[in-house]
């Protein structure tokens, strides 16, 4: 299970659970802090942006390193990286991995900070 | 000026510039990530979520550690996080400084998110 689906799963659980404490508790802050530190790193900004912006709606690992100047295992982590969060998908295809972003997850994190 | 009208201001600047490069700029990028940063931690989640609950719409600094269970250094230390970021106000009464959510800035880093 992905970051975003792991804290989604959670707050269906806890929604109707009196809290002792204000506020999140740390186990959900812990689960959304994890989907926030996927965004927080320029190059991985820079790959979201591109697949978004692919007319076919996803982009090969192929045509991701040179725009970002950066080597093919360098982007592959940071890929690794957004599918665990839950913000793109993955797909293998003959010699190629191709990505595109995960429909609404962009609009769930935008739940995430709307939900604090 | 805070993270999140850096990133705006440069946003403004550079609406219609045509790029030569797929996606967002580096320099956009690096801006953007440092507002995820600030939410990229699970502490500052929780103190985000503990301010935005208050009935007064503010937090005393005085009243944050205790939740948290953890120092007022390292509360503070994080607090001062979420105001770089620009999505704290301070403001220092007395012997106590208080925290509230900047207006709009939850939408504002939603508005990063849809704009990648």
């Amino acid at each position: 299970m992905n970051a975003l689906q792991t804290v989604e799963t959670m707050l269906d659980a806890s929604c109707c659970l009196p809290s002792e404490q204000p506020g999140i508790s740390l186990e959900d802050a812990q689960q959304r802090a994890l989907v926030f530190k996927a965004l927080a790193d320029p190059n991985r900004l820079r790959l979201l942006s591109i697949v978004k912006a692919g007319e076919s709606g996803e982009a090969c690992v192929c045509d991701l390193t040179e725009p970002l100047d950066l080597g093919q295992p360098t982007v592959s982590h940071h890929l690794k990286i957004l599918v665990e969060a839950g913000l793109l998908n993955r797909e293998k295809r003959g010699t190629w991995a191709y990505y595109s972003l995960v429909p609404g997850a962009l609009d769930r994190v935008t739940g995430l900070l709307a939900s604090l």
